[in-house]
């Protein structure tokens, strides 16, 4: 009797090993498949610390840029997490430090439309109120809403920046926003390209960050494609409608056809995400170029870092792209995430302004920083060395 | 009899897996082999953003540099890929995109001798001719010949790159090269030294891309040490024959063993590595300083970035270091390289001349950008912000 | 009689098989392995390089720091390499290129107390005493003493770091020390925001380098956890305690999270870590203000870039905070590693000074490099290029 359940089990798993060893060449252990994920993750947060690089162009504001991005990693982060894994039954693993930093990508990208306007103590605030306004929308798109197609965030990610930034900064409408002096210098510029072409080859990672092992690969490639696309096409653009190239719209419009892409990234194939690319390309350099400055002046404020024209509106688009693919719930989708970006950034901006907000555009580091010196002039006078202040 | 084919059957897989769970320990799945390709890849893509940095040392033409980069690229990559895929019936996979990254790489390499010298919108022209030529060589050495040692792509991109660069500067002939002023600021030069050392660093990734996964780990290796030997001893050489380093020498020359080792990386120890990077080190020096101004005497023709003093020389050098292992057939690889990236480099050059080649050389963003304050001076006047051209 | 046999070994293989399954769902192949550990290993080599642009504020320094940089890493990787393999038996794998890459940053970090108060030759001279010195450290810790909980290198790294270079700066004792001066510039110190905010990042490779592969997910989490607290942490203390941000305080403070949390990376879960960067941030804000003039004023000495506040304190606190896992053997060790840093650091600094040591700092690149233009000046007069030296 043993030796019959002994050779039952033996051939069931002779079989199990003759035909299953062609799928298993298909597959990976869920822990090798964490690896690889621990990796894209690591990516996601060097494109994180990209954000604030690529909005570094103003040559006073440097350092306020870099501080305040890692003020708000370091509040919403951990606040998220907290929520998801403590009242929200997520386990605390890989997939949670992707959407976490995830989130906290998406906060940055907003903060670019309000940068200067609210105190540097402030951040700590808005961070909490966009983890709660931001978990508003992944609720919606993902739990209320069923078979939203957006693997890549053309909405959760960058279409929800753009509006809670409008709603904060619409709410905050600071008086002497439209001329207060913008310097930049050659190498501010410098590290502006620096950051766009690290975000642009990294950009794959993030629109395949949470997508199954066998379409990482495919994904990797529409994205790049996308993104190839924008990047040729917004040279054409910018050359045929300025003539020169403003290095400061060339830069962000390059990364479109990423964020456009976002919904469509497993759905569609290279050539179809090329022509992506040529239309996200084509739209953010037009909205730079056209619908920026006409937006700040019938609204009267200023979206400082441009985030309207590369993550709004091509994040729309993005969603719209997906609907042959998932129907009208993307509609639905986009317009949702519109109208809870707008409202819950509102309901921010308006706390913050109650928590007393800044008379005038600070577009300079001495709120925050010491160092006069090598702020005003480019060399500075004798320091003491790392550890004294001046 | 169903019970014997069983047994038989189940015998047969036992073997299988008890004599085969020694091989398995080295074997990664299909799809598990194509994620850690997902990575190298992106490391290559990495590297080649960094080589725009390493030639953003003139100031005036910091901007310039990135935006042929991201031009190159844009143009190269999906029209090699089109190619490949459409008409040569590769497969849209890992590999591929690997493969389009190695070309890209070696176009904007050989683009380091030709900057300045022709017009922006031109390097869309020479990016389809260059696919077309780069495929001519690859045909050659892979397809042509047999047996040809380069796995890390010391002739197929490296000297490939130097003597196309080379075809092209020769047909274009440019009059008042010698005379153009191409200042430096320390700062400008900070980068170089990033975009050199995150080179140096990310190296391996690109000389392992293609390799099987039991030879990733041993190429990582021996291209360390390759690098280790050509950054100290490019020290030494510097020191010794001027006195003082030029740190465009050394943040170029310490990349030589890299280049060297490129057809040996997966044929010899740590050791020879160790030496062929010193030598490698040692040429590429002596060719900065004296065989550079030598030729640029003789020819009348400036290589911009020293191009081949850092892949021409030092890239046959490593061809011919594998004579050793993989025979004779490496001098007419080394041969045919070098003749046929000057034809059809010859061939381009008199396309973009007789499309109208600039007067001189012009080492100033200023025919491509606006922005003429920041060029200008350090600090720029007041700007309008990211959406505002001025 | 065979059949017998084959029966049996077809039984043995299939119960492997089947009560294998599961466990393999959560194992790696060792080549698997091996390539995961690939990638974490070019991230420390990643943050080798930034520990360099960490140290990159003083703008007439600049080039040195680079130099040097590279000189240590292609001196002490390949001695400790054939010294380990040769010598020690170990293999040439990639373990023993993290180990490698680990002790150059180990070097590196203690490079930050003495830059400028040896001549650049006797970096080659220093990296060899310093691997012996390494190795020697390295050997007390884990052959000598047993249990000691340090796999992210609280002790190994950080802690030896500084005592060593506390060694250094003792035996050197330069007098006109306190009263360089040290110009930074905005984007001199922007580079330093560059490379503290990748360091961040990257940190969770280095502290999971070596850990087994189902601990590398929970050491990231933790690892990020305590660098997100003293992130935060650090511009609170700073703002309370000096009203406005040093940001050469803040942009080291920040990285004292994953100093501190290295002998308890894969011990405590997130929260605990998160408490273990609130200490760390705050001790290391408290040492670079207080702590720093103070021993600078008693001692003579200047630790020029605030090491031993980064790296020394936090360093012996982490060990500390294992106590409750690993016992009282961790005292031990933080006491051993400080004794042995501070003696082979002091005979080190003996030899370097009997081999003729500066008269005095020089935080000036004229010592290696020629470019006296850029260097004196922001924009230098005409140079011919990248092979002309000038």
């Amino acid at each position: 009797m043993l030796k019959k359940v002994l050779l039952l089990l033996s051939v069931m798993a002779s079989l199990l090993l003759l035909f299953g060893s062609t799928v298993s060449a298909q597959e990976v252990s869920s822990l090798a498949g964490e690896l690889y994920q621990y990796h894209r993750g690591q990516d996601v947060f060097f494109m994180f610390m990209m954000v604030a690089f690529l909005m570094l162009f103003i040559k006073k504001f440097e350092w306020s840029v870099t501080l305040v991005t890692m003020i708000v990693l370091s509040v919403s982060f951990p606040f998220y997490f907290l929520i998801q894994t403590s009242f929200l039954g997520a386990a605390g693993d890989i997939e949670m430090v992707i959407l976490g930093i995830v989130m906290a990508i998406t906060l940055i990208i907003s903060a670019g439309m309000w940068l200067g306007q609210i105190k540097t103590w402030q951040y700590i605030v808005v961070s909490i109120l966009f983890v709660i306004a931001y978990s508003v929308n992944e609720f919606f798109l993902f739990t209320f809403l069923d078979g939203v197609a957006d693997a890549g965030g053309s909405l959760l990610v960058h279409a929800f920046a753009a509006y809670f930034g409008w709603g904060v900064i619409l709410a905050l409408r600071h008086k002497k926003i439209l001329d207060t002096p913008m310097d930049v210098t050659v190498h501010s510029v410098s590290f502006v390209w620096l950051a766009s072409m690290l975000l642009w080859m990294l950009w794959p990672s993030f629109t395949t960050a949470l997508l199954p092992p066998d379409q990482v690969i495919p994904g990797m490639i529409t994205t790049f494609m996308a993104l190839m696309a924008s990047a040729l096409i917004s040279y054409l653009v910018l050359l045929a409608i300025q003539k020169k190239i403003d290095p400061l719209v060339y830069t962000y419009a390059i990364l479109a056809g990423g964020v456009t892409i976002g919904s469509t990234v497993d759905l569609v194939g290279p050539w179809a995400a090329y022509g992506i690319g040529i239309v996200a390309g084509i739209v953010s350099c037009l909205c730079f170029v056209y619908l920026h400055p006409a937006l700040e002046k019938l609204l009267g404020v200023r979206d400082v870092m441009g985030v309207h024209n590369l993550h709004g509106v091509p994040g729309l688009l993005g969603a719209l792209f997906a609907i042959p693919y998932a129907g009208g719930v993307q509609i639905t989708a986009a317009v949702g995430t519109l109208v809870i970006g707008l409202i819950t950034g509102l309901v921010s901006g308006f706390i913050l302004r109650a928590l007393g907000r800044n008379e005038e555009y600070v577009l300079d580091d001495e709120e925050a920083f010491s160092m006069e010196e090598p702020r005003a002039a480019d060399i500075a006078g004798p320091t003491g060395g790392p550890s004294v202040s001046v």
